[in-house]
């Protein structure tokens, strides 16, 4: 197989690279950029010359149409142009950013402020919460790669929707990250100095994964909801862990809760239902493709804490595509994704 | 005025000098200790041996009735026994740890998991939120300080609690802090190497603090609430940051969520009403006494978004220490207790 | 006493602003810009609101004369042009930039790759070390405040060079700093996804500090050398810890060496002779204007490991500055500056 | 192929795992255990149950004969004395601590402050510095692992020494390392809020390395030397940088310096020679078993810089051991160790 990678320089760009490299099925990766045409891939990434060193490629469909699949890990608003003239070439396409994630155009708009994509490339995408849109994904032609964040809340809290043992009415995500989810390009708000040390809250009811999570909710779980969700910046460098509250239908119990979960999992390898709350952490997933999610009920208030944890590079965006691009294949979902955590 | 410290070789008790070795009005500090009699301080803490030079002393009633005051910044279970024979004895008593801050003392039994402290004295402590209850702090003998988390939580909700401008029935807390606020005993959950680039959550739904909160939204909001309310450990030393969800009643609107805060403390030098998201950061406290606090309100939701961010070993602890002794003595509150942010 | 800070908006300016706020005999601080005038000052540091809520200063030397003190605290090549005309107009002047460090103005040229400040300018600054130089301070019009580097290497090595107990011909400095060191402006090499987790090397035989080292070494050891200078970053926000190496003179023992820094340090309160190496951190000076030193002889190769340790912000920039103001005038050196380091 | 590993609780078993896993050579791993057997390894790292979900092993001669290969992953002291009985039962043996790397027993003790191995298994012991040591470690049934720090010194330095490019006479080696060297067991020095923000230096002149660079630069540079070794922590989890500095031989020049060590390594895929500073940096190499080295000249002084980069518990420690099993058993060295650094 043949990938090329658009926007090869960013963090999920080199981590798709990071992984590819050792997928046994990929025998060749190619790297486009809008911007940056033929400088050396390994001037910017001396310590990668052994995997790449070759000149960034002009991206040119002629050239793209002979790749068996093309990611595009671009910032938001590229791809819904340099995607559409790529569906019917030949390639398989994955798309990292939320260009063709929110089947509303008029919400992308409101949300990314940005024009939207084609309405009927958006109709044909699908949405690659791997474990929950299988069938889908198999036959898709152009995938929308999850966000980082609505990926941890979705994997932990659609079986307890899903299952109506939570009320989804009064669903409050509370969600934090580590910094490289900010991307590689400095501000004074990713300065070391003023970053590191330092915990703070952003995008307050404003970011544009509100409407992902409600989207999949009402796809999956099957009902419309407004959810409250808040992003905080994290001082380490990877890493998501959102923490979700409802209050859990009449006469739920915890173990239900548990069971839920473990039976929607049971036969999927990357989200692992966790026992003890000391075993949450990010660090647990750092580096891989885990989701690792946990649920508590407290029965003094009939209300359920619900963890979602992965690693936003991973699981959250370059993992994640490489999953539903075996899927795409028909590959074994786990093909060159069987990296452990780091842990340390 | 002559003050001493039971518990100095903790980072409260460091804390506590740091501020008190430049409080003009403090001319004596003893520190005490149950355990290391007879160890030089500057042994422990090298880098500290021009403020205090001279051995450890022993807990002796005769030798702590000489001090104005006496801080007790010590383990939980500690100061219940060691307190009260000190009552009457001549030393206003102030205690950091939870000894003495919850009335009903079935409630300590079953939160701490330890005995309480004596039902008298119990009765005669005061609750030292300073901007809430300096009437009453002033005339007291012994003042339980506020924990870290409460102290964040409280000042940012309770006057919106109090003119009842959101429903504290579904009041959830999520609540994030430094590691300092684990003490300076080594274990494996602060490892250096397993702590760091780790965000994790832990003590779900059984923190000690969630009795706290709810006996002063009672005492200060006067409503009797069951409160949801989680804490996460966030790789930095120092920094507590929490976001409270609630839903606001209705008619309510931002507007008057912000003027409620800012009517609140406008006389508090040390409570700062933030105006935008992008200025919120444990970094913009630390090594202060000030609490920031913010509101915001989703009108997508009619949820309200409520912010505290304190510096957990200052206005968390020995700041608000300071701050209650400079009550209870007649000073202005802010003495010894400018200290700049750091920022950086 | 006024102070006026022009370029009161890096980290140097904040930490003036931070020291000379609680600063007794200072009534009033100006802030000056040369390129954000009538820029609210609160508006870009909102949590210093209750320090300084006016807008930055044009820079006006009618105005600035009416300072006693003006410090500047800017990038090098800018108070070279802007600190001349207010020579003799009454305030007393501070540089921290290196512009007027460098006595020889073809070697301020090489390192600096900028043009000079004025030759009879230069010849009249003062090198600001307080502890090596505090007669010319006193009288001094224009101080030129030391490097942060050169003010943890020179305290550590002059006394032994001055004494010939260290033959300083093969001498190899290896420095390490804290990040905010690199200044407020946002780039790659401090992003932090790339700075954080990252120890690295730069300026390689490059460093300006350099030449600044050798002129002081000849200026205050009476010895005219060429040394061995590397830079690292750590990462972490403030601290600079140096590690020098030199053979000692035949026959000099490790208590020599120690007796010697003892001797030269006795009556300056803010060196420190660290007699433990477990006492040597950069922690242990955090927020504060000491600097640690230590000796040690290694009697297997006759060699010494001599360390200095800095808050490079404070005893490496603000604190040092405010120190010599101290002292020109007429002040006790420690006035301002007694805060204690925060350790944690 | 069967590998066992003693200690695989420890962070360089961990890492033995992490690469083992995903080797496709080895089919099976055990973990054994001196004081933990029977308990279930995945309780200890339950973000680890897919990998090994079995209790840990008794050390048992017998069980672990039947592997083709053991690593000791255990504290110094340890292997000299379990190592010993499994000679000649038939798996080839890879210690990862010190015990079999000093050829003079006498030094060992001095050093190490511990009983040396037997002196006729130290005497067959090889020392696994991969790159120069090949054929003896082809041979060989009992693997003396490189220590961390003499890895990266010695791959950057032993070329320049060799070919006589520099005088090994005064050789000053500053080291630098992440906190994961000190070890999994909590203390006060790697607790989270006393290491964090923190840099300091430990075991001046006093590091067991000190002797095993010797021996080694006695071996395969063919000179015996003294060296000054100094370390330091750096606050962060992985990483080694040291900083050597050597007066270079008359007349050598910049560029065969570089020649030098380029021509060393070409047919060494694990060492990279580092053409631009910038590109230096421990976050190059983390997670892969990469040493970074680089040579600069400083013509000022004569002397040469000289910088060797690597991911501690990898190249350092587990990733050096595979490598050395690798060519134990014939296979590619990089068979299983192909891992991307993650850079962020």
């Amino acid at each position: 197989m043949k990938a090329g990678i658009i926007g090869a320089t960013g963090y999920g760009g080199l981590e798709l690279l990071r992984f590819l490299h050792n997928h046994k099925e990929v025998e060749e990766v190619g790297l486009f950029t809008s911007s940056e045409e033929g400088t050396l891939f390994s001037s910017k990434f001396p310590h990668l010359t052994d995997l790449y060193n070759k000149p960034l490629l002009k991206i040119d469909y002629d050239a793209l149409a002979k790749y068996d699949v093309v990611f595009a890990s671009t910032p938001s608003g590229v791809s819904s142009t340099l995607f559409p003239p790529l569906i019917g070439l030949g390639p398989k396409l994955i798309d990292l950013s939320g260009d063709f994630r929110l089947k509303n155009l008029a919400s992308y708009e409101t949300w990314y402020k940005k024009p939207p994509a084609p309405e009927k490339i958006v109709e044909k995408s699908v949405y690659g919460l791997t474990e929950w849109n299988e069938a889908a994904i198999k036959k898709a032609v152009l995938i929308a790669n999850p966000g980082c964040y609505p990926t941890a809340v979705l994997l932990s809290i659609l079986p307890l929707i899903k299952h109506r043992l939570i009320d989804p009415n009064f669903l409050v995500i509370d969600a934090k990250s580590g910094i490289s989810g900010a991307g590689n390009k400095p501000s004074q708000a990713t300065h070391y100095s003023e970053a590191n040390e330092n915990f703070s809250i952003y995008k307050i009811n404003e970011h544009q994964h509100i409407p992902e999570i409600e989207q999949a909710v009402s796809m999956f779980g099957g009902v419309d909801i407004n959810i409250t969700f808040n992003t905080h910046l994290v001082p380490m460098t990877r890493g998501i862990l959102t923490t979700s509250y409802a209050q859990v239908t009449e006469g739920a119990t915890g173990k239900q809760l548990i069971d839920c979960l473990t039976a929607a999992y049971e036969d999927h390898p990357f989200v692992r239902v966790i026992q003890e709350a000391s075993s949450i952490g990010t660090n647990r997933v750092k580096g891989s493709n885990y989701c690792d999610i946990y649920v508590k009920l407290d029965e003094r208030t009939n209300r359920a804490t619900i963890i979602g944890v992965i690693d936003n590079l991973v699981k959250g965006a370059a993992g994640q595509a490489i999953q539903n691009m075996n899927v795409q294949f028909g590959l074994p979902q786990q093909t060159g994704l069987q990296l452990v955590p780091y842990f340390i």
